[in-house]
């Protein structure tokens, strides 16, 4: 059953790689029109979902997650013309020299062919997974969790139906219907046809796709982010900007999850920081130096600088040099976003040059890394591996390149 | 003992992501001296491998491939002061912009961190990957196959001297030196280490890694590569490419190994294709209908057409149309490289932009694709897969890219 949505998407692939992009932008219009006209539809299968997830004892973050209601569809359905309106990202040529022999190499960008998405219990990924795949060119097998199956089906009904209309392959977009675990394993496994695995969600479904997939995979969203108080720092910026980049939102990858600070500035800066995170009630989790000069707090083990607590807790480790610093982060974090407070333009290049994440800040909060935020578009996640693509990943992310090369009669 | 040389890479790629181009060509300097001074010592550890080799039956291809001359070392030593007269590929600013908020992101390419080799029988390329990684910032692990250690350590140790000349770490170039199945398998799982690891070799090879590696990989190399000769192409020079493309070379990845040739062409094109091929004796698979016009040839399988032989063997399918070709090569190809013979722009034009490979030809050669014949210097290899590098991969595929955000306190 799976390898017949592989062939199927292969196919719709071939066919989508050649067309032109206001086609394309049709189809994403006829799909933002449809999840409007159909969302009622969506709602009551939601509903059922939903119903479900109480029965299961799903948690109340989980359920809003799951939950869709006219304004949210009504959001997902923007977010169509949103990317309908952004730049094609294929056919663009990206190098062209012309060589002695006289052979015309151009190096342009096309789409990927086929891409797997796996994800949790959040329908509305069905959708934007969808739209940013067709943009690009690419047909998509999506396999959400068994949360959100109905939510899903009715979703990805409703946009294959849309895709037709603008007279593109159905197969474009496929729902895996099988939820179970084995389903996702044999996903993993589906080399001859998926060029391309994105898992979006926890940790755990992360490092289960990382293990078992022999498609390459892009991994995302997984965000263990420091911030770096350095000696010179400006107290004052220094505590607005881990409040912010703690407490903002505090469940998404980009938040603070660690302070690391230098042992000249500790007595200074941490009551500072701290009684403008105890606006919050922000517990903070801090080794015994921090301690001394906070005691209010709780003990720090090895364990809390390794963690992504996705919640209102923070640690903090103390340092005695920049190198300590460095070296500190870039054993614990996860290579999403880490920043650096200070006055110091030298120590800010050295900790920006040295510190191997994705998105390194000066004097700013972390949660700047997002897609919107830099200006990219959508994104189809936050890439925290190195190789294709690294940070905020938008359509671009999205396509591989090839060389066409023209000659007439060339040989070696 | 592998998990030490982890550690040792790590740090010495934190180091190396810091330096100056100069020190790295001063590096490259000192290693391609040393190879070339050292040449007698390097001969006789290659001597002791040749041995074993003999005794435990290599064929002679492969003890050619094993065996080191003057000449060659000289040739492996200039190819590193090649490199070191290649461009630094890192620290480029490749997207900057200043956001309404005031923050300017830059996007810049530095180096991806710890790149693992493992490769075969070919000690030349434990100096050409570590010339490659080196120049590009990044630590490298060589595990290199069995039959060639006595040479690998020898050529591994006389690089880390000359490193170390320079200023930077030896650990910037570590060899396995336990050539085990197990070491091999370790080093594939070795993620919290290696950032990318780089198969190169036979297909097997490829496959294992690509399997059981928890590291990302980069697949290259394995080549099915057609040539399909259009109804309207000019029979003359599809026998000159398809003799060029065939025989140049047997054993490369860029080879052709399959001809595809549209039925009104047939009885006039393939008489002319034979003629030529039959001047190097090269065997002829082919379908029912090629056979009609050319009986002195095999009858070909379907297994025939998704093999790569690496030999004076080419088969030969017939088809009725561009579409049929179109889809009988993408699902054969190992994504490499195909061209088509054609007189007709159009046809060429839906050719290439339908072939799903690397690099897609118009009336040339596809024994074209390469680093060198490309104008990228030297390669590290010919990624056949689509995320990070696609066809050949020089210096730029070896880095990465991170996001570097400058502010003045901005919180969002």
């Amino acid at each position: 059953m799976l390898e017949q949505l592989g062939i199927n998407a292969k196919k719709a692939a071939g066919i989508l790689t050649a067309v032109h992009t206001e086609q394309k932008n049709e189809a994403l219009y006829a799909i933002s029109k449809a999840l409007v006209d159909h969302a009622y539809e969506i709602i009551a299968k939601n509903n059922i979902d939903l119903a479900n997830g109480k029965k299961a004892g799903l948690s109340d973050g989980l359920l809003d997650r799951l939950m869709l209601n006219e304004e949210r569809i009504k959001g997902i359905a923007d977010g169509c013309v949103q990317v309908a309106e952004l730049d094609d990202p294929c056919g663009k040529i990206i190098e062209e020299t012309i060589r002695p022999n006289g052979l015309k190499i151009q190096k342009i960008s096309c789409p990927i062919g086929v891409i797997g998405i796996i994800y949790e219990a959040r329908p509305n990924v069905t959708a934007d997974a969808a739209a940013l795949c067709l943009k690009s060119g690419n047909a998509v097998i999506l396999r959400g969790g068994k949360e959100a199956i109905e939510s899903n089906k009715a979703i990805a009904n409703i946009m294959r139906d849309a895709v037709a209309t603008a007279g593109l392959p159905k197969d474009a977009i496929q729902l895996v219907t099988d939820t179970s675990r084995e389903s996702s394993t044999a996903l993993m496994k589906m080399k001859d046809y998926l060029d391309c695995l994105i898992p979006r969600g926890s940790a755990g479904l992360i490092k289960a796709v990382v293990e078992n997939s022999t498609v390459p995979v892009i991994e995302t969203g997984s965000g263990n982010c420091h911030i770096y108080v350095d000696k010179s720092a400006d107290v004052d910026m220094a505590a607005e900007i881990i409040f912010n980049a703690k407490t903002q939102r505090v469940s998404v990858c980009n938040a603070c999850e660690s302070i690391v600070i230098h042992s000249e500035i500790l007595e200074k800066a941490l009551p500072v920081i701290k009684e403008k995170l105890d606006e919050k009630a922000v517990i903070i989790r801090a080794d015994e130096r921090a301690r001394a000069v906070c005691p209010d707090t709780e003990s720090a083990t090895e364990l809390d600088f390794a963690t992504e607590y996705g919640d209102y807790i923070i640690s903090v480790k103390t340092v005695d040099s920049l190198d300590e610093a460095i070296d500190h982060i870039n054993k614990n974090s996860t290579g999403h976003s880490e920043a650096i407070i200070t006055n110091d333009e030298n120590n800010a290049r050295v900790f920006m040059n040295r510190i191997d994440s994705s998105s390194v800040y000066h004097n700013a909060s972390t949660r700047f890394t997002d897609g919107g935020e830099f200006g990219l578009g959508a994104e189809i996640g936050i890439s925290t591996q190195k190789l294709h693509a690294r940070g905020p990943m938008g359509l671009e992310g999205l396509t591989t390149t090839k060389y066409l090369i023209f000659g007439n009669g060339q040989v070696r």
